[in-house]
């Protein structure tokens, strides 16, 4: 099933959002008649924004009157019109924008288009004009504005953005917006932020008390609390159990590794800008490790390898270090330091279908065991332009993957050329609780490690042959995958991951007692338990466990102590009323069961 | 029980070996008269050398002369005589002696002894002297060589040792010797030598595939293969089960920090020498961990801390880097990085005889598990000279290390003075299976880094207060942990940790179906199982799975295949005979079970 989409630039929608930035742009000149200057204004993913020199900050009554104008100048049913000039027509024109005749004169020198990116040819020089606004544009846009749906046009936010993202340069103000075919596209969008804001890993990371991040330590650095431990430790032991049933051998290997290694292996030389720079040990460089590679490759070659052995596969929790400017780090998505599940399998060629096979069907079922059910599967193949070894090299492992996909049945786009020149790969992405798509796995094969390592191994022949290599990592990152589940799930995880399964809220003092009696119990089943023996009202401890996005409440009152907790409350509300232990026990267990 | 054995330097058996040095010295320059020259030969840990040098290598049959002439001389009844003489008088005594008029103007100038070693006073010269031998010399001796038991002394081996230990002055010949009370402790002794290199982890690290290391990589980094990992998985798994049982919360934290960590840690200041060089991110430095503590630390001030908290237990498996001279590492004993089963707890001090109680049982219990019966404690006291805090902080923890040790019933010596500044300390070391040492276990208290954290936690009494920081680690590090689990076991781990804990050996080919069978049902019982499908014979096979001291063998026969295993052998070379597969399944788990 090949993907059929129309790419984004070239949508309906990716023309409504640019006419709607020149829109929005002529209301705010409107607003500040001479004094407005304007700089550049792109569609984005999900909107657009328009970046503004002007003579005061913009207050959210201005954004609003600002969006009033526009759905004024959209229902007036204006046509977008383009024309070609020369520069010199282009620098009269926009005589009185200093940041549109410092782009002119890009466009004029070339290598750059009208945003100021990089590209290729020496581009035209074109404007758009629509009523009274004419914005130096390549398009494309809508005919006329009121092929934009008024009521599906809303402005976000005002934020400061440096002129060409120079922080020597002015700041400017951005304004964010967006625009949907529909109001009722719109208001899902609305929601899905308004969502996604509550379910901010970084903000529910404190509130939950799962992990933080310390100035003293270092940016992108991250420290996992006791409840973020917890669940990643419970996280690391399922796969590693799920690992050790598909057959993989798990490897320890250092965190740093002499220049020597990293240069056979070919990363000071193609990787060396996302790596940290070297320390010095008795004169030898050693370098963070960026990858695990090398490592397993080194295990792998400690020994000769017969025809027997194979299929080997290493797997690792492998903590990698990768440079991030301090400006890209997000929360636990992008950080400095995190660890992967990472695998290599090395396979004869005759064993690659099945050893794709099973990967891909690993893949999806980690994925889905931690709650993903919407997985879409990507296929990159090779690059004419840039690739390793022969083509005919590349032929047998594309269509192993893409066989693999076939008989999963798991829907899947092909990326023409998108692999990178090491080898051809599948990624699984997931669509979250509220639709937002994360890249997940990556099954990878490598053609140049294993030529860069020498890999062999002796036939049935007697003859030394080359195996097949497959880098493979199904959560990706433990760090940015605890993000997404955290996101996902919204903090309130499902009962197998939850840190606390239980909170025993005792309504009184003399509840104490049994309250103690029953920790005990739940303890002793294994339960995560703890009990809230604060001296705070009964009311106050339930918000407190909902706060924390606790699974069961159990409150100990006064009815029929000896037997029953007096209620089970569960985290969405629901009120199980009076529930015998054994029974509660017995449900959990159920529930943390049935997961798998 | 404070301990009152003498200390080594004082013993009978110092001055045997001292004395015994001296005999092989004259031996030896009776064998080269006029041109042998003496260096330095003291007494050493079961034995001594001698530095000697010669117009020619030495070879055995030279050693075995030696030997022999040492027994002459021993027999002869000699007296050992002190004298003390001038500065000039030796120089005069040792005027062809080039080594010992260095040591001689060394001794003059005051600062160091006969030795070369530095030392405060200047000290006195005096030689000792013995038939025809004189030596400069502090002595003590015997007073007679029959003091010495001429069955109880033996050569060992010749090896190169330079001048001073300068690589820039003369390569000596050194050769080690050693002497005991009588001949059956020196029997005793050979054979523990004997057993020790048969049990050197270094080569059955390679001979079992359990590690590795790589010159590419680099010295002191260790990469464990799938055998050694799954031992070490076993081991983090046990000791996770046992920590999650003693209420203990794991966390997790990165390999690098901070420059201004490190600062506030104290590590910079007192602990550099030990770290590796630094490395940039964006203009800021940035260390390997030499510890984990300041990351515990950071998540423990992470919020404001109640009493009611108390006590927090934070573990983690981190591991740390640190700065090992090349010419220092050792297989996996003594590494540049390694892995701490370390925790830290934050207690008040009205939980801290209950917690020191609790860490100790647990070590023990640890230690145990592992196999290591006899444990010996040493608490460490205050260095009156060097101290945090006031004395009277030390009161008691000190205290309380002495009762928690007292209440287990363990054995222990009271080390007065020898604790590091920061806080006493309890260290276990144990005997392993041929009696060697090792130390392990450190419980160990800070003054220090709470105060310079400025740990604090708010009492009952709404005020803020200092908790008690205590380091924790049972194993110690996980690589120096399993050289000596593999040295302790000779390589042949109890049945819970043997990698592979089954071979099945099919004789012929047709055999190989039942082999099967049986490996597919020992692996659905959870064994750890493989099976020999190589067409070599069943004796080639057997030897190959004793070779790797794998616990239990299957060997599958023509002998009512469709129940039985037609025989099980164990590694120890005993035969259970046929066995139903059932029943094996059953003595291997209760096998497995029992280890607890």
């Amino acid at each position: 099933m090949a993907g059929k989409e129309v790419p984004y630039v070239e949508s309906d929608l990716y023309r409504i959002r640019h006419s709607t930035a020149h829109i929005m742009a002529q209301a705010v000149m409107e607003m500040f008649p001479g004094t407005a200057k304007v700089a550049i204004g792109p569609p984005i993913e999900d909107g657009f924004y328009y970046d503004f020199d002007l003579p005061r900050p913009l207050t959210p009554e201005d954004l609003e009157k600002i969006e009033n104008r526009m759905r004024e100048i959209i229902s007036g049913g204006f046509e977008f019109e383009k024309k070609v000039l020369s520069a010199e027509q282009a620098k009269e024109l926009f005589k009185d924008q200093p940041y549109k005749i410092e782009l002119i004169e890009g466009l004029e020198q070339g290598g750059v288009d009208e945003y100021g990116d990089p590209i290729d040819e020496k581009p035209e020089i074109s404007i758009y004009e629509h009523d009274t606004f004419v914005d130096l544009c390549r398009g494309p846009h809508v005919e006329n504005t009121r092929k934009i749906n008024p009521k599906a046009v809303k402005l976000l936010n005002v934020a400061g953005a440096y002129w060409r993202g120079d922080e020597k340069r002015p700041m400017l103000q951005r304004i964010y917006g967006t625009a949907w075919p529909n109001p009722k596209e719109l208001k899902q969008y609305m929601w899905k932020m308004e969502e996604a804001k509550k379910r901010d890993h970084r903000v529910l990371g404190k509130q939950l008390d799962l992990f933080s991040y310390d100035d003293d330590v270092g940016a992108g650095l991250i420290l996992w609390h006791p409840k973020g431990g917890r669940i990643r430790m419970i996280m690391e032991n399922y796969c590693r159990e799920q690992h050790d049933k598909g057959g993989y051998e798990f490897v320890y290997s250092p965190h740093i590794g002499k220049a020597r290694l990293w240069e056979i292996s070919g990363h000071l030389g193609f990787y060396k800008e996302n790596m940290y720079s070297p320390l010095d040990i008795e004169g030898q460089e050693y370098y963070l490790k960026p990858m695990n590679c090398p490592f397993h490759l080194s295990i792998y070659k400690s020994q000769r390898r017969s025809y027997r052995e194979l299929p080997i596969r290493y797997a690792e929790w492998g903590t990698v270090y990768r440079y991030e400017r301090s400006g890209v780090l997000h929360g636990l998505m992008r950080v400095r330091g995190f660890t992967q599940d990472d695998a290599h399998i090395f396979c004869r060629p005759d064993q690659m279908p099945e050893e794709i096979d099973k990967v891909l069907a690993f893949s999806l079922d980690m994925l889905r065991a931690f709650g993903f059910e919407e997985i879409h599967a990507y296929l990159a193949t090779r690059n004419p332009e840039k690739y390793a070894g022969k083509p005919e090299d590349w032929e047998a492992p594309t269509e192993g993957l893409r066989d693999a996909l076939e008989r999963a049945g798991v829907p899947y786009k092909v990326e023409e050329g998108d692999a990178a020149f090491y080898g051809p790969k599948i990624d699984l992405k997931v669509s979250d609780a509220i639709g937002r798509i994360w890249q997940l796995s990556t099954i990878q094969f490598d053609f140049n490690l294993s030529e860069r390592f020498n890999l062999t191994y002796i036939g049935e022949d007697g003859e030394e042959h080359r195996p097949y290599m497959i880098h493979r990592a199904l959560l990706g990152s433990m760090e940015r995958f605890f993000g997404v589940l955290i996101e996902h799930y919204g903090g309130a995880f499902p009962l197998w991951l939850a840190p606390v399964q239980a909170k025993i809220i005792p309504i009184a003092d003399r509840h104490l007692e049994f309250a103690d009696k029953l920790y005990a119990q739940l303890k002793e089943a294994g339960i995560r338990v703890e009990v809230d023996d604060r001296s705070d009202r009964m009311n106050a401890k339930i918000r407190d466990a909902q706060m924390q996005k606790i699974p069961y409440m159990l409150v100990v009152g006064d009815r029929e102590q000896e037997a029953n907790a007096a209620a089970v409350r569960l985290r969405s509300g629901e009120d199980l009323g009076a529930v015998a232990v054994e029974d509660l026990i017995k449900r959990m267990k159920q529930e943390i069961v049935e997961h798998k």
